[in-house]
This record gives C-alpha cells, sequence and structure tokens, in this order.
C-alpha cells in the first residue's frame, strides 16, 4: 500500500477499505506519510466525499490514534455532551450539572476555543482557582464520586486529529461534512462516554450557517455513533441571535449561575431542559424526554443543579465565593453602552456580528495559545421580539481597552435590525432532532 | 494576498489573476508557500481546471522563474521542436540535423527521460564522448556558428517547474492538461525559440492514451504559444505500435543514423519529413509544408542532414566514427529472439508493453538519477501490417543480464496481436494538426 495510491484512489472517486483508512491515518500520524500528500488527499475528499463506512472508519482510526479512556469499570452510565459553537452558548454549564444532579454521570472532555469568545474551559478558567488540566486518573476519579468532570482536551487523546484539522486549517480543507463529523466524533469516542447529546447549532452565529447543511452533520455524526455503538442523539438548534444576553467569559458565567438559581434567561433555561430531557431519556433514567424534562425543572428549582455545579468548581479548585459575589470574578475596566437611533421591533440581533464585536473587545482568539481576557465581552439588553425606543440601551460593552472599545462598538451597532411592523415569525429555538425521538 | 485564500477561491470553483498566480508561483518557488499547501491547491485545480488566461499566466510565471534564453541577439529564426514522448521516439535525432541543414536554425534543451527508454539526450550520450551538459552561453555559440545544438536541461531553467512537477508526482496531480501544458511550454519559453513544433503523440505507448486527450493537450499548447507570441504549430501522431523497429538507447542511434542515410524504416523517414515541413513553413524558409517535405527529402538523399548530424555530434564532443561503424557504440552482451508461435498477419503491436520490455532490460530509468544501460534494447522484426510464419522472428532482445532478458522476453510476448484475416485498417502515422495548417 502507497499514500500516493490512496489519493488517487480518491481523486478518481473510488472509496477506502477499513484497511487502507487504518494505514493512511497511522503513516500520517507517525510522520511517514508526509503533510503534503494528505493534503492532496485532504482536497480529494473535499470533491469525492466519504461514504458512510469510510466516515465511521476514519473516526475510528482517528480515536484509536491515541488513549482511549474507558469508563466500564465504573459501572454506570456516563455520558457527554457537545456543542458545535455559538455565541453565548453557556450550554454545557448548566446542563452538565443539571444531568449531573439527576444522577447521570457527565464526563465532558472540551477543547479550548477558538473564534468569537472562549470554550467552556476558558469559561471556567474564568473563576479563579478553577482547573480543567486534569490527569485522565483524576478525571475518572470525580466522574465516580461526583458523577461530573469537565477536563479540557489532552495531547494523548486523538493526536491524529489534532494534526490533521491543522493540516486542513492551512490548506482549505475543513468545510467537509464527513470530515467535520469524524473529527469530532474520534474526540468523542476517545472520551469513553456510551451515551452522547450533540447540539448542532445553525444560522448567522454558528459554524454551520444553512440549516441543511446542520442536519446533514447531526444526521452524518449520530450514524457514525450508532456504528460505534454509542447511544447518541443530534440536536440542531438556532444560533441566529446570541444565547441568552451574555458574550464573553465571566459574563457567561454569571448568566449560568443565574439560570443554576432559576433566573437566567428563558432561552438559555429552556435550550438546557430540553437538551437535558433528551440526554435523561437516552440514558433510560426517565421513561420519555418530557418526564426528564419535568424533572430537570424540579432540580432546577430546589437548587440540587446549583449545588453541584458548586461541588464541581470546589473539586476542581474553584473558588466557590464567587458564584455567590459576583465581583469575585474578573472584572473589566469600563463599561459603555450601545443606544438605539431609532425606536422598533428588534427583529434580528446577528449573532454573528455580536461575536466578531466580542473578540474585538479580547474575548476570544484568533490563534491557537493567543490569551483570552475573561472580563471582557458583551450584555445584550434587548433580544429579538421586543420593543425600543430612540436612545434605549441595545447592549452594554466591557471593556479594558479604549480602543478595543471603539472598533466593538462599531461592529456592534451593526448588530441590531429594528423594524416599524412587529412581525411574530422568529426563528425557532430547536429546529429537529436526529433521530426523531425516541429512535 | 495569503496562499490559503487562493487554495479556497480554486477550491469554490474561482479564477486566479495574473497577479495571484505569480505570487502563488513566487511564494513557492522560494518556500515560503510550504509544499502541504501548494499540493492541496494543485488538487482543487485537478478538479476546478485552469482557464486559458491562467494557464498561459502560469506558464509565464514558470518560466520567468528561473534564466530565460534570449536568441534575439543572433538576428534570425530559431526553432525547437518537442515530443510528448513515444516508445522508439528518436525523431529529434533524424529532424534536428534535418531542418537545420536546411537553414533554419535548431536550439533544443531536453530533459533526461523517465520511463520506458531514455530521454533525446540519454539517447545521444550512447555515442562515446558526446556531451549535452553546455553551458547557455556555448548552447547559443553553436546555434549561431552551426544552426544546432541540443542541450540537457539546466538547474538555471524553470527551478519552479521542477519543484512543481516533482510535487504533483508524488500527490496525484499530474494528469491535468492544463498543468501538463503549463510545464512543457514553460520549459520552451525559457528555452528562447521563437517557433516551436509540438509533436503530441497518442496511443498505447504515449501519455496520453485516448486521441481526444492529445488534442485537448496539442490545443493547449497551441494557445498558449500564440499567447506567447510564438510561431508554433502541434501535431498528434501515433504511438500504437513503436516508431521504427529500434527501442533503446544506441540501437534508436543506429537507427536514427540509418534513416539520415536514406535507409531508416518508412515510418521514421515520413514522420520527420511531415514534422520537418511544418517547421520550415513555419519559419517561413518554404510556402508551405508541402514545399517544405520536398526540399528536406532533397537533404535527406544528398547526404547533407547526416552531414550536419556528424558536424553536431563532433562540435559536441562525441566520436563520429560510430556513425560508420556501429561496433563502436556500446554493445549488449547477448542478442536473444522472440518467435512467433503461430502465423498470421500482424493487427497490432503493443508500444506500451515493449516500453515496459525495454525498461525491464535496463534501457529507461524509474527514479530520477537512475543508470541507465544505453547498450540494451530491443529491435522488432515486423511492423503491423506484415505477415508472419510460425517460428518467424518478432523481435531481437539485446541484453546484460539473464534474469532482465527472462523478464522482459515475457512482457514481450504479449506485445503481438496476430490475426488471420489480414485488415487494412491501421491506425494513421498522423491524425492532425493544431491550427489546421496554414493557420
Amino acid at each position: 500500500m502507497r499514500a500516493l495510491d490512496l489519493i488517487i484512489k480518491k481523486r478518481n472517486g473510488q472509496s477506502f477499505s477499513t484497511e487502507e483508512i487504518n494505514f493512511m491515518i497511522s503513516e500520517f500520524n507517525s510522520g511517514r506519510m508526509p503533510d503534503y500528500q494528505m493534503s492532496a488527499l485532504l482536497m480529494a475528499v473535499y470533491f469525492q466525499g466519504l461514504n458512510a463506512k469510510e466516515t465511521t472508519a476514519l473516526t475510528a482510526a482517528l480515536a484509536n490514534s491515541g488513549e482511549v479512556i474507558d469508563f466500564s469499570s465504573l459501572g454506570k452510565i456516563v455520558t457527554d455532551k457537545h456543542s458545535s459553537g455559538g455565541v453565548g452558548d453557556k450550554t454545557t454549564l448548566v446542563l452538565a450539572p443539571l444531568v449531573a444532579a439527576a444522577g447521570v454521570s457527565v464526563a465532558k472532555i472540551s477543547g479550548r476555543g477558538l473564534g468569537f469568545t472562549g470554550g467552556t474551559i476558558d469559561k471556567l478558567e474564568s473563576i479563579p482557582g478553577f482547573s480543567a488540566e486534569l490527569s485522565v486518573e483524576r478525571f475518572m476519579e470525580l466522574v465516580q464520586e461526583n458523577d461530573l468532570a469537565i477536563m479540557a482536551q489532552t495531547e494523548r487523546l486523538t493526536p491524529a486529529d489534532r494534526k490533521l484539522y491543522a493540516l486542513r486549517d492551512a490548506t482549505g480543507t475543513v468545510e467537509n461534512i464527513s470530515l467535520i463529523a469524524a473529527s469530532i466524533m474520534s474526540k468523542k469516542i476517545a472520551a469513553g462516554a456510551d451515551t452522547i447529546l450533540l447540539d448542532v447549532k445553525t444560522g448567522k452565529g454558528a459554524f454551520m450557517q444553512s440549516r441543511e447543511e446542520a442536519f446533514h452533520l447531526a444526521e452524518t455524526m449520530f450514524r457514525i455513533g450508532k456504528d460505534m455503538g454509542r447511544r447518541i442523539v443530534s440536536v440542531v438548534t438556532d444560533m441566529n441571535q446570541p444565547l441568552g444576553y451574555a458574550v464573553g467569559n465571566a459574563l457567561e458565567v454569571k448568566e449560568a449561575v443565574e439560570t443554576l438559581k432559576g433566573q437566567g434567561p428563558a432561552d438559555v433555561e429552556k435550550l438546557c431542559i430540553i437538551l437535558g430531557g433528551y440526554l435523561l431519556g437516552l440514558a433510560g433514567k426517565v421513561r420519555n424526554p418530557e418526564a426528564g424534562q419535568e424533572e430537570l425543572l424540579r432540580l432546577l428549582r430546589n437548587g440540587a443543579a446549583l449545588q453541584k455545579f458548586k461541588e464541581m468548581v470546589s473539586l476542581q479548585g474553584g473558588n466557590v465565593e464567587c458564584l455567590e459575589d459576583y465581583s469575585l470574578l474578573p472584572q473589566a475596566n469600563y463599561t459603555e453602552t450601545v443606544t438605539s437611533t431609532r425606536a422598533g421591533f428588534v427583529q434580528e440581533i446577528d449573532a454573528g456580528k455580536v461575536g466578531r464585536s466580542a473578540a474585538l473587545l479580547g474575548a476570544g482568539r484568533a490563534f491557537k495559545g493567543d490569551n483570552i481576557d475573561p472580563s471582557v465581552g458583551i450584555v445584550l439588553n434587548h433580544k429579538v421580539g421586543e420593543t425600543v425606543c430612540e436612545g434605549d440601551v441595545l447592549a452594554y460593552l466591557h471593556s479594558n481597552d479604549k480602543d478595543k472599545f471603539k472598533a466593538a462598538c462599531r461592529e456592534l451597532s451593526n448588530c441590531f435590525t429594528l423594524v416599524d411592523e412587529k412581525t411574530e415569525e422568529f426563528p425557532p429555538l430547536v429546529y429537529g432532532v436526529v433521530p426523531p425521538f425516541p429512535s
């Protein structure tokens, strides 16, 4: 078997056997197949695609390129949740303790975010003292003892995926559903959970801008999970306007804690309850998702979910007092407002623009290794469907740098679309579920 | 401008500007654009193609990546001839001195062959003492003084083409007409001739197996040449059976010299006269190709072309006595025969298989830098359309190694297709000319 022959095979539209995919990933991971051959092969895949069998084989090969966590010794169901990423998406911070409070273990491994704002790990690390740099052993211990742990991606898991992604990023070969799905799912498979909830976001603030593509990705990942013996559900959700009001790391922690206290934005609470319902159903804890939703609402109202979150923060070294006294979280030096130049109804808030505005303030990273400023970000004052008067505050900007503030303001002032006639047709929170539940 | 953006642009089916192509080749040639980005871009080109303007711009960028020879100071028309390569193709050895004998300068730069047998340089270097390792200055001097010089490709010409071709060869991106045409034409442009004849071969022993592809390549190269202000003609010729009888370096030199003596195979002589007629017409030496053919036949018959060849061999250090006493050329130790197991008419001789058989004897090189054995090869005893009896010699194999001989024999015994009924439908020598002459 030669790498060159595999490139030509895919270029000519033929399919790879599992052995060929294993060979290719093993040769690439060891450096025997040079980057210039892999990038040509990736571009051939971009044009010719991978079929279902190839996509699953690629996922397995990437997962098996490093350590694979095995929770079977714990003797209980372990769940994981993944979001394809969005602006103001603090779902994991609420959903994970909520599900754990219901007695279903959550073991989540998360990357540091590239893009508008930080990822889950960056958000949690804005809590002073909190550490997500766990060993796999400590991660498993926490899942065993507290049903909940959130760990940063380690070098030991899926090294071939990391290497492949870096190459795709530099060669225009990111945008292929099979490659995207295999990359995400390889990390889920290596992370060891047997029950997986995928939240595929679509809209102006999401990686998958079109709904059709989002469903394609949701279906592809679902099928991979099934093929690999996982219990799995993919939910396609809206990311046209930001989720909740807060966009920025510490600001989102505060909003997530408010949600765990029953005082959060309606959309954040609703989405977490819906997604959690599916996860409880999938784990067999309740007879259907609706029953799961009822149970989760109860655990939100009675403080059990908040308590579980506090336990996790404490066990991972974070200062729990921050969760009651928010002034202990990182604070920006300046807060400024963007006001409305006219009266009207908010028809749209472009999540992509809000995200870029937050990034301009320093809430995100453009390159791996960039520092994030946990204190900065944006808090919207209105959401889609609300009425504003001329001069009303549309959003608050938290910044540590007056120049960055100006650039962010310019970007943010274009986010809001105001109209005279109030329309009632707004995007729903959830577009659909794969498979239509119950499977 | 960033290389990544150019990859994505081509991937999405857009066209490059000339500035973008210049940037890309300059960045690649200097090493600032890494191989893994260029190979992804090449695969995108494989799928999305290059339009005529892009192909010419690429040719110019590759030509300008190194030294470009300028014959304008010589004050005369300088011609060049290129063949896309075939089995037993010794055309240049006959055609170049023939045209030069007619008073039209020929300045040919040639690569060492990769494939079944050596290239023109390898063939000439089988003449003891002959050197094609000329400086550009000496090359120009010989063209000035003797109207004829054949030089090996130097490192100073088209370095970016060399680097790009090596990458294409390793990444499954050779087979694209625009890239093939730009690679060939960049070398022709850098070699400085203002008048160019291209011989595009098609059939079982050619790189372009289908006639449609051969015409596509012929047209693409013609258009590039026109765009770059060259007088140019592309001729599509047959390479289903080998040209002449001899396949192998010294064996082909002998056959070429026999042709220059008016005693060569009919097909070799005819093809050289036809191609040469076009070249004389293009150079304005005669009023039409037919008049050129008459003149060339005269120069073949009266010994002027042979005399010109001898002068070139002598000026480039070769032993001219070899051309009269062939035993002074490299000789193989063994000569064996392949005989016919049945009587019949020769319907086909697969040039590809004859070529592979010659390569097995050591007449070609699989990798750059491999040594060629100039003495070995095959001499056919029959051509397509002839009648053979059972036991007749079909071919003579010249070898220095009994093991190689056995392997070559096995390959060669499958080359001949014998039939009972004589058919009259054989491939013509020439399929067509681009443009239909006169342009």
